[in-house]
């Protein structure tokens, strides 16, 4: 600890980032983040940017970058990427941003991504399932997972989705996101032998509308499926981290 | 009028016949059956078991049987069905009795049922859909519709379905009946072009059983579809008969 | 497939028409449009309005135009019309167009509708119920169906209902838009013999507000219905589409 | 008070009978029995026999006949009442015994029940009615009101329903019972000019049953009406009774 | 009807009147407004400013009060009272505008109210109840009923309440709103012995928010309550007008 | 620990003793029973009854006599009380036995229960609240506390609870039950300043039936309240035994 | 009361402060405020801003101040904050503000607060659980209670929790408010033995969303906790403030 | 095929097997049992017991060990066993049985179960979380996996979790069952790095009885977890086997 302090003292270690080291959490006016959760999990924490202002989801996610070496942020509006673009230009100017819709993960220059073998294929029915599965992926591709996208496979058009069976069977396992009545997951699951995570999205209006009737499709499914809330991509996206990482693990240390 | 009371008169005609005649029902201790539902809508008055007494519902089935060439009962159970057994043997001997699961149809030896020129499809996802889609069957049996059931096409097993397209294709108008995620109707819908009616089946347990998620996942769905409440086989069964005699009468009065 | 890309050649056809005709479907940055869904079950896509770009919706619908000869668009706002008029001035200036309330349908002037011998009684309870009307009336139109539109005839005052039964019973099929506690499909269904199809509209508030009250009842409805879900004009509409066309297949094709 | 204790000490008084008087409710094994309520708000305490023993039951409707001249038993069962019967015998055996359906009034030889100027409908959509109508018009007898009765009156036909229009129109008050969708109550308010208490009937399957469906749809109704709980005769007949008391109150008072 | 339409040629009858008196409604752009249901049922028809531009609202209630006498508007937002304003002063200048809350009623000039010999108590719980007893008061003032409105009486200081036993006693019903947990119309009810109608407010956050706690326990109150939705004043007055009426019809044809 | 293990040895202290002495806890057949929860909580561990067979509540509740003294068993049917005094008899016959309704505490001859100063006010609406707050009052009881229990004084009818006032304000805490629409917590709380922990109780049928119309009505309290689950009668007895004994600590320890 | 009247004759008492000490409520046009509750209830009436115009919260706000020392305002925007600093600079410009979140309390500089000698803990599991800490914390301070704010220790990382466990020990009682899964309340009663009260924060999207996953999670707690509604921080200080002035009573009465 | 049919002619192979074998599933009476789900999905199919006679579970699961070699049996009671037992003495009587709970896995004695190089970690809070953590264990036994359960470490003692943090970071996958609130799956994914999925059981009474409260709260939860419906021991178990046969498949073919 003598020495951390010594490098903060010397400019060598933020106050953050030393703090992060000694504590696993940073406090900030912002909130408190938490830099453990990586090594004590495997998933690095996100923040979520809905309900916070837009200062504070950049300074949390400044924070992140500085311990970590990378910040995801989820459901983000143009307001809070504004602040955070600015934030980062100032602090960090090479970090490299990967925004989708909604979600947005930064990664310092120095970052070392490991790169692992395994895949994950996120699937959606439609294009509203988009921002979702983009959530999901960008969990994925931050841990170092190769990410196989395939879009616009809704049941109505059954033949689509066949003609990709063989991309889904080449996957170590499936992120299948769906709103309205949410069926694609089932139908997904009833054709390959990988785990399958149903997503289900708040699409839809009227009776089961908000991805009520997806999510209660998902967990009455008649195949063999798990799943996460309505919109959860970043839940999704964490499992499949965490099995597709098993998988790696177990592969790069088979004998 | 004075005709039918000489009927009566001369013991041509049963009060309660007389009295369908006239009133268009017939009013008796268990209630009163409509008899001229049949005139008035095309659909005669099913008789629904539930919640009746064995007594009344052999009673409501003689009525409905002397009034109208036929009795529908729906939701019996056994004791129901060994009184309406006993009360046909001694009143109506010669009716033909047609049970299937928890539905009954007893038709009048001299009953002239139509023959339409129209098929209904009644698909089932699985074993449990048997007795709504039974129930379905019987309403359009009675109308004189061909009845061709295809079961246990569920979506878990896609292929056994795509077996049974071309079936699906010849059918004037389709009933789909499928619990738990019910994503049949809809996967269906997705392969014909002729009008598809989704029953939800109150299979399932935990959250969305009871058919509900089955229900709000139809209501949801991508495709066209339209819907009757969980396990109403004879409404889906009725709607059809509307749908096909129509069709029926369009083809026969063709030129 | 050599003819149709030497028409692409020739500035002929458009790349989006040869997409549409070799792959049943178009992939834009606004998403993909499904231009074989009319050949696959008899009813264009609809262009869902709802939760898209003003850019994104006139890009959809001009596709659906130049691929299938029409485009119908479903819950657009004021934005989404002023951008899907521009554009269409740009690039398609002879299309008419068909606004009623939230639902557009745009007509390539060389657009060969057909013109069915079937009639849709399209009918409300009240003014609040028109929006969803006109939404399942212009599906209907688009098809070539003959509609007749009876409106304000809710339950509170059955004698303006009673007297519309003659044009009721002369359509093929009716389709019956009521809202708060939904009633009307229910006293519709008990006086004629052609199919229902309810559509519970998402007007009144507290206690079974939002539809949900005229839901539920029409699902519990004495009489036989079938049912979509809560505002969707456009699923009423296509089902209608779909029975009353085989009705007109077999009056066309009887002897 | 000396006088009612010296009645209790010379027999022609019981203890439950001056407790009452004394105290407004008698204690008992069984509960306590609040016969002051009949004073304090014009309806009599019913004893509701539902998760009573049938002594418990017989022992508060012998107490009630007693303190107040009557006993109102709602939701018993068989052994409720052949539990009651046998004490009645034993303690009031001159009392007469109304019993329909699940509800029951006693009522001791010297009660005086008041004739009251003003009559209630009570009407019914259906069979499945009859019991809750029933336990509304025991309380409306009880309390001395004309009680017309019209069943089976249901939506579904409307015309028979339109045959009792002036039956209707000449009760100071109407009670409407219905299950499933629950419409009648809306219909009948929609012809007349006199106060109308819904009362929804625990009858249906699926999504909207219990009386669900039709509690929501009275609710809604786009008439004029107050509604009850599902299944509440009593409460709907008391609500007619305090009505229907304070027209006749007038009546009888007016000059 | 000659002698009608001679009063419109002869200007003395606008079109508007003359149609209501000869179809009992009037038809226009903004919908069709029902005059003839103050004739059919006593009780004239509101118009619900909720989802009707401004222009709706003042072309509806200006035929209303021409064919009238009286127009009642409810839900009214500002912008709906600045256009009424404007379109009465052009049209109807000398009709007096009584406005509470969210509601308004209009009277012409030579409107002959009705003076009834009856009054409604309406009572609230807090301050957040006014604007729905606002809505039911003006429903009764328009019936010519004497309205007394006691405010603030909440069960949390049940001393307030107490003091206004007299007054409660005095009225010929009661209307009594209450949001949150709505016990008041249950403690009311048990202090008087006239009909007491509740009216869950749509107060309070949390579970059972929206008033749907006031709701279901108005529905399970231990006493004699009828109860109308949440929030729904003008049903609850004009279902008092209509017991008030029956009451003071009485009183003046009393012997 | 030696010490232990050779009572143990001489068979001065049971297995069962010895192993709660040790793990805090005891594993049986019929599942582990959690002796160190006692002190860890200062509340005894509960055994719930329902969904055990009458053999394994005997073997817990044996269990919870022998190493701590007493034993509160809830929710018991008569076969659950036969089983277990039959044990009882056996094992530990000089026990003494508390049963009210469903629950039941059982009592080591050699226990020492606590005598604390301070009291709790345990409050009914209705007979039918009686058994959940018999549960609560046992396990005050085993606590030491004094219970003053007062019943029958629910909101239709005041002044039986204004009576009771002097009572409610004397004790410490108070744990009010009610079913329906559960007002009486929230009257009682506007009455007195000692805290009050309402328990909505599962009477009532229809909308809001089976204590959720109470349980919202108590979350919407506009007094202070804190609130329990539907029943929960064993939590709101813990959670005031909790607030008393805290009270209790610093009357004694006061100076 | 002659007194009274003097004083404010004599300008040294305000109407408002005469009027609360004769009726215990002042009315305003902006409602009644409830000036006695304080000494009914023991707690002073919150103003709850929501639903209110800045001028009523203004208003409201400064007759508290005037009539009881203090003012809490709770669920205030940034626009009732401004007129009600405003408004305070005016007419007590020497008040104190604590303005935590949404919350604010005013305090007279000559009001007397006690200072009482008990403590109560107030814990969250995450930022957003901060704003219904805050209201709570704001009424224990008021009531001159210590407060022990215990920030971020959700149960997804156990150690910060369990590193708190002596500070929540020494508290008298906890209030604990957590979202989403609302696990925490769960988790702190199971580490001590004070009274736990949990509060469900309107956190969380999807199934369970908005605080109700968190409340019925506390509900069905498996150890003892009492439970206020979603949100409703005020009702659980205020109970909390019950409970501990209870203690600090016996504490300070003790010998 | 020829051979197939040559070992039916033969009596080499049932014609059960041989029907598995060319249609990939049987056909009895009983229903239909889809043999190739095994291949197709590496999950055998489940027999629900549930719902079916006894003697349709004995014939399914006879055909099951027949064509599969196993026969796995959910939901199933003492009179399904007995049926079943008695069969397959008759028929295989050499099968092992394994049964625990209401679960059921039949092997017969030629069947060669695979040993795979994966641990499931099964995790139950409390004694009635038993059954269905039994069920998912059965399914990850037949697939060969090694199950380490770890049982009744619910979160209201957290030291008895603590305790077992080594055995749950050793094993690949972690199922973990829990009712009422539902916490521990929150708690386990906490300490641990390995993918975890939640079962909510059914266990509670009151608001979010049934399993609702657990399965929102897991849907919520502030870590990362997948989840299956209420009481679904058999998804989460086959969701199990899937990942860790895929682990164990990278395991043994990395190099």
């Amino acid at each position: 600890m003598r020495e951390l302090l010594e490098a903060v003292a010397a400019g060598e270690c933020s106050p953050a980032e030393a703090e992060a080291k000694l504590n696993g959490y940073v406090t900030e006016e912002a909130g408190r983040f938490d830099a453990a959760r990586d090594t004590r999990r495997g998933i690095p924490e996100a923040i979520l940017a809905e309900g916070k202002t837009p200062e504070q989801v950049a300074s949390l996610a400044t924070t992140a970058l500085e311990t970590t070496g990378r910040a995801l942020v989820t459901r983000l509006e143009d307001t809070h990427f504004a602040a955070l673009e600015e934030r980062l230009e100032e602090t960090v100017p090479d970090a490299a941003v990967d925004r989708r819709g909604a979600t947005l993960l930064a990664t310092a220059a120095d970052h070392d991504r490991p790169a692992l073998e395994a895949t994950v294929a996120i699937v959606t029915a439609g294009t509203v399932d988009g921002p979702v599965a983009d959530e999901a992926a960008l969990i994925c591709v931050d841990a170092g997972l190769a990410v196989d996208r395939i879009d616009d496979v809704g049941v109505a058009a059954l033949t689509r989705l066949i003609d990709q069976v063989e991309r889904l069977r080449a996957a170590d396992v499936a992120i299948v996101a769906a709103g309205r009545e949410g069926a694609l997951p089932t139908v997904v699951a009833g054709l390959i032998d990988t785990p399958v995570i149903g997503v289900p999205v708040s699409s839809g209006y009227g009776h089961g509308g908000d991805g009520e009737a997806a999510l209660a499709g998902m967990l009455q499914s008649c195949t063999v499926l798990s799943v996460v809330n309505v919109d959860a991509g970043f839940v999704a996206g964490a499992q499949a981290t965490l099995i597709a990482r098993a998988i790696d693990g177990a592969r790069t240390s088979g004998s």
